[in-house]
Parts: structure tokens; C-alpha cells; sequence
């Protein structure tokens, strides 16, 4: 028991990292690793993008503000309204200095993508942190249209991106923001 | 490492459990160890109800069933179409003999609500796991749209219920269903 509750203490939302890469091999390991999450009647309908390449990632970055940017125009009270500073700044980019992104994708009209996707995430982070490894799921990086790009990362058509996940070695491993007391509805006993 | 790695192969989905009940003390403890789960802007939209009562897990199931299967009739697509025979016989408990169902709900209009609250589910099922206490999410069991049953159970207007997740003392933990091959799409390296 102590062991898996020190691996939650462990596993924080890192956004700084040393500048050293993260073999390939590794990264796949933790993909097989957490293949053993669930999903909705066994479906695994998870598919994954490994990119090392920091020129591509801040492509990516760029490409993602530039969309959400786009879509705050249309809709003040769009849920990244708060970051809009950031994403307004050439120089931010939303995937940190991280040398590793690994995305999480799935068929797009698959009722249970999104949450599927989310499991394998969860399973994902854990098993990085398991092996010293940082990680943080960038919803803000998850808004790629370019057509030319989807092409160049492998996306399908068919598919979205749910979960964009840098990866690396922590240059510290923050303290866990505050969690609220749990919030429980109703107890009713047998 | 070699702990977390059993922890994933000892977190089944468990469908057939002791009669024995579980302790709410402990779920309350599970729900307090999942709360470490990420969330968009650590956000925290979870919230939970937790019933010990069978013949209320019972009218529960009758429910969803019965709003699935409705669902199913306007649509010949319906996701949950394959599982029609056992939705459609009225000894079929979707809950299946669980001495308890935790339920997490969240915001209905919040577009996080989903995966916040299944990255809060694979927390707590591993966090269950942890403590030798099986786990299901049953999807089938979270169409509820009776006023009477949802005021019952303390589900607010305005909150959906995403994860309605069985637990209990495994009469026997299943072997896990065979995973495919994890599908990378693409590698692109630095």
C-alpha cells in the first residue's frame, strides 16, 4: 500500500525539465506498460505519436495557440480565456521545454475515445512516474488542424487527439497544488 | 518499479464479488487517495455518492437498462447494442452482485467533466486494486434520468453521472483480456 500512495505523491504535473532526451524505447515500454488500463468493453481504441523532434514541437505549439486563439474570438466565454495572455505570446510555447511528446489519439467518432484515452493517460503518468520520469497532459497542445501537419505526425483523418503528454527528466518534481476535501453527495448504507 | 507493475496486473475488472460489504470508511479512504488525480487546471469537478444498499443498486440497473434500451429502439447503431439480450432480461443486475457502487458525477456543462472524472476513476480502481478490492465500471449503469431516483441519491440537476464504478472482495480475480500490440502511428526522433 505505502509504496502505490508514495507513486501519487510522485506523480505531479512537471513543466520543467532537464535537457536531456528520452530514449524512444522507454517511452514505449510505458505504452505497453499501460495497455493494461480499461476500457469500455475491452476496446482499446487508443493510438499513440512519439515526437523528440523540439522543432516539430514547437510547431505544434504554435499551431494549437493559433487555433485556440482563433476559437476565443468566436466564443468569449471560451475555457481558455484564462490562459490568453500566454497563448497570445510568440515566445510561450505550451509544451515547455519538454523533449518528449507522446500523444494519445483515437477514432473520432467513437462514442468513448475521450474517455478511454483519458484511462490510458492516467495509467500512462503513473508508470512515468514510476521510472523517475515526469509528464503533464497539455490539453492546450491538442488543437491541431493543419492538414499538412496531421499528415506529418501520422494522424488519420478519422482520428482526434485527446490527450498531448510531454515527457521527461524533472529538473525538480513541484508540490502537489491543494486538493479541495472530496465532495461527497450521499452516503446510503446498505 | 516491480510493484506498480503487479498493482496494473492486479486491477481487473471485476464482476463477481464475496457477499460481504465494503466498508464505507475505506471507499471514503480510496476516494481521499484519488483525489491526488490530475485534472484540467486542476479543476477538480469530482463528486461522489456511494450506496451500500442492494435493492437501490438493484432499481438503479432496472433503470439504466431500461433507458438504454429505449435509447436503443430510436437507434439501430446504439453503442450498446451488443450487450441487448442481457439489457432486455429483467434478472440481469448491470451492477452484477456488488455489495457497492460508487458513483462519480460531475458538472453536466463543464468540457472536462469526462476525463477529470476518469482520470479519478483509474486513480481509484488502482487505488482499490491496492488494497485487494476489486473494481468494474459499469457504463450500462449510468443512464439515470428519473427525477424521484436521482434526487434519491443526491445527483444535482445541473451533474451528469460519468463513472458509476462497482466494488468489493473479488470472489476470484479474472485473468486480463488479451491487449493487442500498442499501434504507434508515428515516431518522429530528435
Amino acid at each position: 500500500m505505502t509504496d502505490f500512495s508514495r507513486l501519487l505523491e510522485l506523480r505531479r504535473s512537471v513543466r520543467d525539465y532537464q535537457d536531456k532526451p528520452v530514449p524512444t524505447d522507454l517511452v514505449r515500454e510505458l505504452i505497453g506498460q499501460a495497455t493494461l488500463a480499461p476500457s469500455s468493453g475491452n476496446g482499446q481504441p487508443w493510438k499513440f505519436i512519439i515526437i523528440g523532434d523540439r522543432g516539430l514541437i514547437k510547431r505544434l505549439s504554435d499551431e494549437s495557440k493559433k487555433n485556440i486563439v482563433s476559437d476565443m474570438d468566436k466564443n468569449p466565454d471560451h475555457p481558455s480565456r484564462r490562459y490568453e495572455a500566454a497563448l497570445t505570446n510568440k515566445d510561450f510555447n505550451v509544451f515547455f521545454n519538454a523533449p518528449c511528446l507522446m500523444i494519445i489519439a483515437g477514432p473520432s467518432t467513437l462514442y468513448s475515445t475521450r474517455v478511454d484515452c483519458a484511462l490510458f493517460a492516467a495509467y500512462f503518468m503513473l508508470a512515468a512516474a514510476d521510472r523517475g520520469l515526469g509528464s503533464c497532459w497539455v490539453n492546450l497542445g491538442s488543437h491541431i488542424r493543419d492538414e499538412g501537419l496531421k499528415r506529418e505526425i501520422g494522424l488519420p483523418d478519422d482520428h482526434m487527439i485527446v490527450a498531448p503528454i510531454i515527457v521527461g527528466w524533472p529538473k525538480t518534481i513541484p508540490s502537489a497544488p491543494e486538493r479541495r476535501q472530496p465532495q461527497i453527495l450521499k452516503i446510503i448504507e446498505g
